[in-house]
């Protein structure tokens, strides 16, 4: 049996690859094996990343060259009402950070809701994007690519869909810029997330593309989907979903539990979020919504590099008749409850908890679930820390007074 | 002994909140206790989530509400030679990720680098930022106070800097939106990313204010700063570390470990991260940068929902003399070696692969380094998917000449 | 009869309002007033002000409290040919400005695009939009409208189109933040302009929207339209014409017009236009497109607020087997040849330099063209500009080694 | 003598150029030679183009090519009070448009004004910037001439001073993005505008750049200026002016003259203004502020195409004790009452309407005052455009309560 000792041994003499070990003996020796080296080459101990809970096997589709497991402390806020389109009653978020505080936070926020009977939340848009670039001759070839194309939907559908066995097509949209032409296609992807699924629905469609036009795909993805990057594109037209929660809390409810008024959160708001971001140049109308997407995405599982897009989102707070109203609005939230990250243990039992682990009845209800329950305490985590801001205000203002 | 039975117990009668655990037990047995409760009210089993690595109590300034920890797959690239200004030598990177594929890809950018005899990193701007927003009578008071902010930069410096022994005010810059006046604090915070650092002096700094001048602060945070929110601001003047990495590839390089050619390479880069981006209306310009930004936040204890400002990134490309020339700047990537999520074990077990655990000599070298070794693993990246996507087209492009 | 100088005492007085003086007087006479009472109060002598070349009550539907007319000196570039979609052959552009070298600069762009065989243009997407907003309850409310207008745009569709002859609805997209709701209706206005068009239709709509949803209209624009403002929505999805316009110029030619190369004008376009741009955090990725967007829209009676989309351009360069490709797309070029300032004699007579007056057949075909006419004259303003920027940078270099 | 037909006849054999004409005869003549050309090639009279009321030969620095000039129509509004840093009394404003309604509602504004006791308006910042884009090797080079630059601002300002009488570097921020640099210099250029100024002085530091470091100068404009493109980078950091000015009207006044209350004014402001914008991913937050500055800009003699950025701005509107709080702070007016199209006869005559036509005393006051008056004039506009939008609202909700 070749031990980590061994297979470490032989990378340092060059006779294999880090990224061979796999090959050579199973999965946690070959992790076992890295951290071998990397104590012997470096300064570190790598115990503790070796203390994973799971086998490294069952990582195998989610990780390289892999070492062991960072851990990031899970807690859990909630229990708080929902009242949504696809979810329905009281949940428990489970949100993984190393931010102290933020937890504690959001949580004062879920009360502020739990106890004002519960958050409203709605997915209003639902699609995954992918945009390849082509190359074309001049601005009449592109014109009259954009032309087949918007003639021809149904046969890239076809070849898009032929790839698949639970995604559709919703359409496909031609933007041009000088000789570069890019398809935006849009995809129902149910209860995934579905970048990949849309990405290999799309090259079968490039293919029909290449073959039925004089256009030439320079990239698979040409910056329109738009992954990963904070584009207007998404925050205008969506991607995933498009998700928004609201509440109204009375003005005693706030006093009580954000020791203010709706007038000063509202203040807070307008100032800071809205003319503040204005001013900024700013994609997010938002106090911290990265905070709770990306906490919620590394506990359930999503893709925390989608948290660029997935915190898109536009807070506003208005005082209703003396109490405070206030929304939420993610317009890219990419989530999925089957593939990807929600298939490794702690992720998947923490999906459960939200009782939307793997796809729903009908499909795409889980994944609309778990956006609305994300949006939710998304509006939890801007309505306290907007109500801190604003109450430490008033604070300050009490000790002016004072002196 | 109080069991995790009975407290769970106790908090389902409303005896106790969730957040009142610790006051009745150590950590873990409150974190157990959490989960026997959510178990009971829920269909999870949360084995997994509770076999976490360190103590609980170890957690305590990073979460509240602990259940357990997520566990995140982690892996290691290179290594790879880095000719910086804080770092010098060959790196191994350690990357926690879900998406299967990303270490395999980033390996591939590092081994061309490696290959093509290292690449050249800088920090060129260092500073934290915090922005809080006041309320004045009209654009004439307004006007007032910025001339007394411009004025006395001493005065506030003092207040802010009593508050740290760290921490440098390095300037503010003031905002005017009407009757809303923004002052953009910025910091030297030396190895830690500051955050903290920054709100607390800006705090004790805007006291003075309120004193000196007619100013109201309305929130602590005004946007302007901006933290966790996609903002031009930062995108122009930089927070955290301002951070460039470039290479030259040779054209056997390149299609020995790319594929493909540095012209097929650049043109993508062209009509994918420049134009495509250009035309999405983004904030970034770059293939993936946020992929290998937030796997090296996860696995080196950074606060990952800075992804979405810490993945701003301008990725260039350019054919030299038949060569390949690439660079990737990340404006404002926010780092640190000490404080926060670095403490916890897995994250500090990392931060010494890569030698820079705590505090730096001077101080600050390690966040530097930090940052400089990170725009390098994001420039592999960016390497590495350009190259798979230029290539697939030329593969396709020479299966279609087949036809 | 009245005489200019009796108005003026009576406004002086406090009996007339300064914009009651038409109902006393015509229209010249009531200009004349004005200029006396103002040259009365202020140092100013208005002559030439009062040097007008038409009825003021030709202007009436252009211009309250009339004084005159500002004279904007207009020159002609040109001739320029142009392989349009809608535009066949040699153009001469009429152009307003006051920027000396400007005029002189395009011409130069002209004449590289007439020795280079012309330039290709088309018109790639027209729509006139106008987006009102509204207010719902929350945003399960919003959800419901958001369904009612996706089911019942044939209603809107009815209601719009029966208040206007020419126009037809091509589609009402809804965007939802919060307990608002925003409708964008997309409308084909043939040769007008539309946005007065656009306006009145929607407004009937709106009524539709507010009779049968729960919806209440706050503002007939909601700012989603977007009119006059830089934003992304119009760069991604287009307002007025999306219009794209190339050529091709050998490397002599280059040399010849520009005194430069083929590499150096990309590199340019590169680094400033796509690069800078992008630092910039700009919405424009061109060198000065509104610079030759406003000056045709001055001497053909467009819209001159309207250059703050209109000039909303992507300029992109290669080099293609040793020559230059150039391109310049328009996003939102909003144009019309019928209505708003096209009437008046020196817009209308500019009009009729290039063929364009009035109502095109088919309709539509004569704004087409304005578009594709104008996107060449800003390619060849494009061109011309960034062969200066590189061949200064040349001749700065020979200086250089002729040291 | 040589008549306008015999110019028109040579330049038709091919024998003359079109820009040619000015040395064969004077510049009417030239002028009219060139409409007697297009009106033999096309279908145009030209009899009122060519009706201007100066001499061709004065607008010799404003144009080339010229045929005669464009007639905008001409209007005034106001007087309208402003309590200004640079400007102190009445005020009537001229303004050009061929927009019908502009001036009334515009108009409409000044008088709330002007009841409400007057506006309040300051300039906060004053800087007309150029920013060079220059190649380096690599980053390590980037980084190298980045600190010649910090260390030697007074070398640059030297060499950038010398070539002025009047203007004053006040700065020179760097930034860089891979092997490209910007250096974005700002001036205090008094009372011009200042565009020219900025990039003679700019070539000269260039060149002490260029000779000091191993920089290349690629383009003396690197985008990041930004000149006549909507960035950021003006939005946030400021160009030209930044001014701002702000009103309080009581209820009654906003009943009387608006037709609405505060509250409906505020809530469309909101959601239109500072919602709607951000959802359209904006660089304006404001309802109609181009048409303003473009009208003023035309009357004025100012450079129509820096309104994509001279409107800039952001309104925002509170209620305040029941009254009416709003306010426009435009970030970056581009103004001067000296050079460019202030000489031209119609424009100057209009900029002493304002009493600011020439050089101020002391230097820059001038501009200052036009800066602030555009502004209050801006927020005319808004208040009147928001009033109107509101009270639309309130008459259609008063008709649907009467159903």
């Amino acid at each position: 049996m070749t031990t980590a000792e061994d297979l470490a041994e032989r990378v340092r003499e060059g006779d294999l690859g880090l990224h061979e070990l796999e090959q050579h003996a199973d999965a946690d020796v070959a992790a076992e094996a890295r951290r071998v080296l990397l104590e012997a080459e470096t300064e570190a101990d790598l115990s503790t990343v070796g203390a994973y809970a799971f086998d490294a096997a069952d990582a195998d589709s989610n990780v390289e060259n892999m070492i062991g497991a960072a851990q990031v402390p899970m807690g859990v806020v909630g229990p708080v009402r929902v009242e949504g389109g696809a979810s329905s009653g009281e949940y428990y978020l489970p949100l993984a950070t190393t931010e102290g505080a933020l937890l504690a936070s959001v949580n004062r926020g879920c009360a502020a809701i739990r106890r004002g009977g519960g958050a409203t939340a709605r997915v209003l848009k639902s699609a995954m994007t992918r945009a390849p670039v082509f190359r074309v001759a001049d601005v009449g070839e592109a014109s009259e690519v954009v032309s087949w194309v918007r003639a021809n939907e149904g046969t890239l559908r076809e070849a898009a869909e032929a790839t698949t066995s639970h995604g559709e097509l919703r359409g496909v949209t031609p933007y041009v810029v000088g000789d570069s032409v890019f398809l935006r296609f849009a995809y129902d992807t149910k209860d995934a997330m579905g970048m990949n699924m849309a990405t290999i629905a799309t090259q079968a469609a490039c293919e029909v593309v290449e073959a039925e036009t004089p256009a030439s795909l320079v990239a698979l993805s040409g910056n329109l989907c738009a992954d990963k990057k904070p584009a207007a594109i998404n925050a205008v037209e969506g991607r995933g979903r498009t998700v928004a929660a609201d509440v109204v809390l009375s003005r005693d409810l706030v006093a009580d539990v954000l020791k203010t008024t709706p007038e000063a959160i509202a203040e807070a708001n307008t100032r800071k979020n809205l003319v503040g971001s204005a001013k900024a140049g700013a994609l997010g109308f938002n106090a911290h919504a990265a905070n709770v997407v990306v906490a919620a995405f590394l506990a359930l599982g999503q893709d925390p590099a989608q948290v660029v897009e997935g915190s898109n989102a536009i807070t506003t707070v208005d005082v209703r008749d003396g109490d405070l109203y206030a929304s939420v609005t993610l317009a890219s939230l990419e989530v999925g409850t089957v593939g990807g990250g929600t298939r490794l243990p702690t992720q998947s039992e923490a999906l459960s908890v939200l009782g939307v682990r793997g796809g729903g009845d009908p499909p795409g209800s889980n994944a609309d679930a778990l956006a609305e329950v994300i949006a939710v305490g998304t509006l939890a985590g801007e309505l306290s820390l907007l109500g801190a801001l604003a109450s430490s205000h008033l604070a300050s203002a009490h000790e002016q007074l004072g002196r």
